[in-house]
């Protein structure tokens, strides 16, 4: 009955107290709430919204459901990033390391790619032998050690999130500010933090391609965090295009070990030193975030965050080989180029047309039970602005055969338009947003 | 995919095609789709409505799930009626047989009670042997032989829609206009009818209380079927009080048999004669509702109203001996009057306490694989207006035991207000529609 009465109240647009958030969580993880009534509630709670205090109450029913990475003990300072999803975002194999090897300890807690956005754990997992499952008590102790795992949600953290978020799956209710603010926030507080960066994507190849609702989650986290001592700050990022040039799971992982050895792509490198230098100044690590670009590019330049990344590889089992020669990792069976149809400017790289294409290669789910194949995809050269001859070439596409060479080209033909006026592209960060508000990026 | 991509398009107040309702509804019958994503799309339909189009489509798709009764070889007209359910509400009982006595062949399908409110069936059910689950075969021989049948919702009509009914009722999704007018019109065109009255009740005790939800659901329906040849017309009548005097299953079929003898309570008799009017006129036996008056006071004073039911009651293997002697019916082991607590006018009878009352006696249904007591209730002489002594008679109570008197007597102490000013009672029949419009009753 309880159920019964709380799908009519928040039907009516009523409130949901914290007490009854609580039972709901209780009752749903244990079965006594069956799955069609949690729908119906759900898909309630997507159309007539949650205030924040609701929010809040259901991001601690949903992290008091599981256990949680008990880190309090560690002197340094625990930060995570969090990044919306895009096309090519590999920011997280590049940042987790090279914080860490500045003396932030970052329990890296990633998803798998779903859709047209990849996923840190795929990506991770191209590199031979490397275990993204591990326990809370292996995670922990490498933590202890290295100061970094990067590992995925374990069936302990937050059992009701991980029912829930099937089951929104299934029911068109994933786009919910307030489900998805309590969701990331229930595991991210899981791993026992002291502060978190978000980078929220806005663009065509963003969950929420509109500012304004990048700014709501934002703003939903920021009220989360604040709330529970763990200090939230976001950066808008530009998913308009694809962030860097590798897109594919093997191919992101190379360019991101470049990246961490100086060589990586500009793009790439401005959004990690943006969020890197949020994470060093909410661990105390530097003063300000003007202070943070030159350490972190002193780490990259010393080598010490590259042999972080490594020792990492090398402690969750992976080839450790892989940091020195890329080649170590799984390489396609079929490449080619492919090049501009006409002469003209690039007038876009869109991401979602992107993500199909990996998709179309074998590279990407639509069903979460997909298999994925790391070694798909497209390192695209060509960005938005760029002026290109016909038959130079704008990407290099990575498939398993020919087909998927024709898959990959129809992509590509979908993907990059060419056109004789640009609009503008977003600005790579454009918005800053804290518990003191939202201000325009100046750095 | 499908299911997903309708709930999406509903939850963003979009339009669902003819197509996609029946292979909805194919593929929930079949167990394709599973419940929790019908419950989020039913959820999603509740809040962003369903357009006339939509509501049509969704009434062809639940029809076309089961099979129908098929009548069209008859001469006579098929009328039924149709009520949104109250406390006291035995006007079917009464109805049936009276119109059918005179020329219309009355298809009768009824509910059980739940809630507050009672159903036919469980009514007809405390009549000794008295069988409601007749198969569409058996209903379809009866008609032909009698011109009335007595009947449950078989498992061959609507499927669909009963499988969706009971989910809704799982799911706080029933109160919804759209999805109301679809299932009581699949069903009620599944039994071929030339045409439908519909009793819309509105007042505290109704489903619906609000006089324009009522109109509302009543003009939905005329449209639904007037696009399928089957004319239907409502009338809106109260339900701020219980009809008649009797609020139980047997005390109820006692009541409804001595009004078809001519000895019922001048309410019940009102409202029958109003909706068995509208079935005469709509049947073509009498060409005004005027006219149909002095027919069905004719019916029942040469007691062939009275005949009717017993030839149905012993058709449908009940013991027709009650029409002539009630003392067959269950008799409840406790009763007891309740009297007036003060002197004063009777301010009101509360419907929705006197159906709590008969729930706690044991004689209604909180869920629906409850079972039901025939013998218990109470018999109500108390009207609003009536001025009382203290002391005074106002009801009688019907239990199974003395702690079953204690209840009743409590339901009553609710239910019955005595004060010094009394508000004014709904009209008992104070609108009717039809596809020309909505007017006042006037007859």
């Amino acid at each position: 009955m309880l159920a019964q009465r709380l799908i009519e109240r928040k039907r009516d647009g009523g409130r949901i107290e914290p007490g009854e958030w609580r039972a709901l969580s209780l009752a749903y993880a244990a079965g006594h709430v069956p799955d069609y009534q949690m729908a119906a509630f759900l898909m309630a709670a997507f159309l007539q919204g949650l205030d924040p205090g609701e929010t809040s109450a259901l991001t601690d029913a949903m992290l008091a459901s599981g256990a949680t990475l008990d880190l309090a003990h560690l002197r340094q300072p625990r930060i995570d990033k969090h990044s919306t999803g895009g096309v090519g975002d590999k920011v997280s194999l590049v940042l987790a390391p090279l914080v860490a090897s500045l003396g932030v300890v970052v329990p890296m807690m990633s998803g798998r790619g779903l859709g047209h956005t990849g996923g840190t754990l795929d990506k991770l997992e191209s590199i031979p032998g490397f275990r993204t499952d591990l326990s809370l008590a292996e995670a922990r102790a490498q933590l202890e050690r290295l100061g970094c795992a990067l590992i995925g949600q374990t069936a302990e953290i937050a059992p009701t999130d991980r029912k829930l978020y099937a089951l929104r799956d299934a029911t068109a209710t994933v786009e919910s500010i307030p489900l998805i603010a309590a969701s990331i926030m229930s595991k991210k507080l899981a791993e026992g933090l002291t502060g978190l960066v978000l980078d929220v994507k806005r663009g065509a190849g963003a969950f929420l391609p509109e500012l304004e609702r990048g700014l709501e989650l934002a703003q939903a986290m920021i009220r989360l965090g604040a709330d529970r001592g763990c200090p939230v700050v976001a950066l808008l990022t530009a998913m308009d295009r694809p962030l860097g040039r590798a897109c594919g799971n093997a191919l992101e992982v190379e360019e991101a070990i470049a990246a961490l050895k100086g060589e990586g792509p500009p793009d790439l490198l401005r959004v990690t030193y943006a969020l890197g230098a949020e994470m060093l100044v909410l661990g105390g690590v530097t003063p300000t975030v003007d202070a943070a670009q030159p350490l972190m590019e002193q780490a990259i330049t010393s080598g010490r965050a590259a042999e972080k990344l490594q020792a990492i590889i090398e402690a969750q089992g992976g080839n450790p080989g892989v940091v020195d020669d890329p080649a170590v990792l799984p390489q396609a069976l079929a490449c080619e180029l492919y090049t501009a149809p006409r002469k003209g400017l690039v007038a876009g790289v869109e991401p979602r047309a992107v993500g199909r294409g990996i998709i179309a290669l074998g590279g990407g789910r639509t069903h979460m039970e997909d298999l994925v194949d790391p070694t798909v995809g497209f390192v695209i050269s060509a960005k938005p602005g760029d002026w290109v001859d016909a038959g130079e070439p704008l990407a290099t596409i990575f498939a398993r055969d020919a087909a998927g060479i024709d898959a990959g080209r129809a992509a590509l033909r979908q993907a990059i338009r060419i056109a004789d006026e640009v609009p503008a592209p977003l600005p790579l960060v454009s918005h800053r947003v804290s518990a003191a508000g939202v201000e325009p990026y100046a750095f």
